[in-house]
């Protein structure tokens, strides 16, 4: 399978090069960004040897001829011209920008500016690979999920679905490292401000607050609006997500972790932890995994849920790699067995 | 007024010495440590031509004989043997371990070891220093309030106390810089590991939640069990609590935000933030501030309380200065005001 | 004694703020920035409570008016202008940019741009305190060392005056934190690419490297060109230099040792270390100490010198105020007692 | 092939476990660690899923009967004992301590310790991939060189062998990442004290001096000995080594980058840079590449070598098992071309 990525050059799209190089079935055809002809190691020099291949500027008719899956890592606003180019002429399209998530409506709400076509976002299977598998194999366009949507929903399936929990209860403390927030530059990102720091943005205005209700709405029409807060780890990759619901009986954690057990049996890339022990951030770095510890306390009634993801990987190009198999009825985990880096 | 310090060369401990060194009324009379006789400058060369005296071995009498006021940084354990020592002899004590702060029944339950005897324990004074003033002036023995506990319970009182939350709805996830765990040894702290990491632990089981709740308790009567989650962040000093709390009616993050400033305006170390704008770590480092944003989501009706301080300062040793300024009459502030370095 | 800071939005101009807020003679008058007028807090939240002033534009002839005092925390280029400005009224200029340490012709190869009217740049004092004290006295204009030949040069001067070094031998291996870049955002200095990395930079290129060679010749005319290598540290502050010389005889590093103690014995803020052991570059955050460490090799003959310093102190702002202080007659270290943060 | 891992549980340990789980070639028969039986994701929890096997204790002749090839990933001082039980047995032994690698008499003086016997040492091969291949290739017994050793020969091996360089005049610069320092705990790797601090050690004394001259004479036997400086980098993986030394006669910047290309033109894990660039810790990390740039100084007659490597892999882990695919007659790169993970 020819594979291009549009995008090239943001952190979404390098890791998606660094997958793809190691993919035994997808072939990268061809490599865009808006900085035009330029050699990939000159952004890059890490590729030296390995990509020695120029970026190319983005044309889409080009693009099409040449390719059978697109890979979006565009920022926000750019996909939608896109997509119909490639979805006119059967091409499968895997857009990681937001852009394809939410209903018009929803995403202007949230996004602050005009959503893309209805008629496309109508179109976009949401790519949360574990849930919607079934989807995502008959679809020619997903909308890849949210690093921190994913990590979220992955957490609170379970007991969602079950019914387990008061459904106006949930309350996501989210904390990302900075490549979360792309190569483009900012104070609150720079390395003097963000260093021996822990900064806190958005705090219940995230917009990815709407695409975790979608979805969980979906599991159970009767949950409620979420608190969401984020913060800004010190670091560069990884992603924690500490979730708390209302149990509406008692459960013990051993239960619980059962529970998450079963439901996630079939999913290679999700690991429950045994009981008293909790996931780090680096235990999944560079690895596809989403690692899942479970608290049920029985003091408050209250469950606590950590999960971790490497976000540039299962929170981006690793899932969206996942979904490409998943599209092209290969293995799941194919070209995604990496061995988490530790330490 | 002539103060010794009594487990010196732990960080809360080396803190004190900073402090103190600059301090216009307390004068470092003698350092002591179970290290027993060698220069301070061997431990911690950063003290060259500051602090070229010797630490001493830690004898109760010879130091009472030379001290207005003790501070204790020493382990868990250690203190109910000392202390009797000193508030024999009229001598100021202010402890920084978790000894004194909670009754006998509830320290072996979480700390899971004896408590000191009921009758030393029942002398302390909780050295919340904005909220038991008082109490503090008029006392000889003051337990250190904990990191965690200093920013949730700054956080949590002007709510608590209002009664405008539902009392058993109170989530706090904290999250502590790698100098909160002190200076002994272990894998988990160990810069490979803890580095580019953020790791879970004692979740729901941490010693500081008794302490948390008995104040609360205080406040409030009806407050019910809290739900507490430590986090260990990669970087050496900070602490950022984020609580969540339902509110029983509705109010505006601005009107929250006129009941905090109100609250902590006569208190110099507290800063609350104007609307839409939050704390960071950083930008209480080095100081004896905590910074408090808050944020009220109307469509969830919960209020996020966002609450920062130098661990090693406003959550041990900038606090147990500021409650020895109060104890001695001195102004509050007296030696304490240090502009947080930044960047 | 009133002082005005000129760009006092960079990192240098707000180490400035963080010691002239504490120093006991002098008065922070007026702050300008290009930004115009906004409140410091709106820049820098820490100042809350501390410095609840606002940033004004520069207009300097109102300066001039107001200060007696001016502290030029510019970006390179700039200071030219400003200074015959102030210089013509008789008030004191300390100017931490590059601009006046150089001679026209070797600013312009190594900066390359203009320089400042050479009628300017030589009525400049270079501010190295330890060693141009008598010259700072007398001056009204001092150009404020760079961050790396603050700690060459105190690391070299002994043994270079002293003639014990071939002097064609000199390497210098210097190691800066990120906040010596400044706060002007660049991909080299994000955190995502900062962090967890070590990048060298202008390696023979450092516009450093004349000031540093222009200060040795005058201490030995035999001086040959450097060898001088940048690195960028994943650190905010703190710099290391490492330099190798040849000795020309044999030295113990005992006798090495006591020779910098002599020639340094006067020097409140130079720490020469015992036999065997090393400075760290945390033992003199938030300081305005350098720290110096020797070791002779009788294998190579070869001496290396350590030395610390934190960039934005001695290697600034720190230095700035030293020399503030030199010029009016104060004590030396009069504001600048700062004790280390450690950890 | 069936290979063993004995010292399992340290980072060198853990790397082998991370590479040979994806190797095409050998499959990893045992796990061995003083530890004895427990599950390695006991120790490393990043495992689960992927490596659900038990530690084992040290049983020499049981390792024996199961395995092709051993990795010694033992602490100093343990190999040798170990080693005679396997070469007697004709079983490929990989030894990654430093116990192997310098005659009896120099190892005594370096490490201040006794070494193995040397007629075990006299059967090992020094195994610098890139420069032994041949001897690697018909040994047994290999002696894996150490992480600044690697980083400086592959450094240094063109312009000594090409006889460019004044014998006495090179001074290596290195700096590492923490990990190099072992999972033993102490202070000096503490997250508190290594964190936002360099900090430099073993001045002129490190036991990987001899093993850099040893390998330098043989390459050009009028080398003298070499000035050799050590810091602790605050980041987990990653060393570079900035080495200097005198040109005989004048070459271009150029000139010397097509000679390292021509000399390293075959080997594909090492990258030579273009002009004007210099390689970066980041660029190498996770993956066994050595990234080398060069800078001759015209003013100074001096060339200054920037390698980086990641210290666990083309320091360690990595470099053992591409000569392990060596000794089998494999493709140098069998399982060893991951891409580096940047960011």
């Amino acid at each position: 399978m020819k594979v291009s990525i549009i995008g090239t050059t943001g952190y979404g799209g390098v890791e998606l090069l660094r997958i793809l190089k190691q993919h035994p079935k997808f072939k990268i055809q061809s490599i865009h960004s808006t900085k035009g002809e330029t050699p990939i190691t000159e952004e890059y020099p890490h590729f030296y040897h390995l990509m020695d291949i120029n970026l190319q500027k983005i044309d889409p008719e080009y693009i099409a001829d040449q390719s059978d899956i697109v890979f979006l890592a565009t920022p926000s606003g750019v996909s939608g011209k896109l997509v119909s180019e490639f979805i006119n002429k059967n091409i499968k399209v895997i857009d990681l920008s937001g852009d394809l998530r939410l209903p018009a409506r929803k995403y202007k709400e949230w996004y602050k500016h005009e959503s893309v076509h209805e008629s496309i976002s109508e179109k976009a299977v949401y790519g949360l690979s574990e849930w919607n598998k079934e989807e995502i194999k008959d679809s020619m366009l997903i909308a890849n999920p949210g690093c921190y949507p994913t990590a979220s929903l992955l957490s609170l399936a379970p007991v969602t679905k079950a019914g387990l929990i008061d459904p106006f209860s949930i309350v996501i403390d989210a904390k990302s490292g900075v490549s979360g927030a792309g190569k483009s530059l900012s104070r609150n990102t720079s390395f003097a401000e963000a260093n021996e720091n822990l900064r806190v943005y958005k705090v219940n205005e995230h917009q990815h607050i709407p695409e975790i209700e979608q979805q969980l709405l979906q599991w159970n029409k009767d949950i409620g609006p979420v608190t969401f807060t984020t913060h800004l780890l010190p670091i560069t990759r990884g992603m924690m997500t500490t979730s708390y619901v209302q149990l509406k009986e008692d459960h013990s954690t051993g239960q619980l972790i059962e529970l998450y057990k079963e439901v996630y049996n079939q999913h290679p890339f999700i690991r429950i932890r045994p009981e008293n022990t909790f996931p780090s951030v680096k235990e999944v770095a560079g690895s596809n995994y989403c690692d899942i510890g479970l608290h049920a306390d029985c003091r408050t009634g209250r469950l606590t849920i950590i999960a971790v993801i490497d976000n540039l990987m299962k929170g981006a190009a690793g899932q969206a790699v996942q979904n490409a198999n998943i599209m092209c009825n290969f293995e799941e985990t194919m070209g995604l067995d990496f061995v988490p880096i530790y330490p």
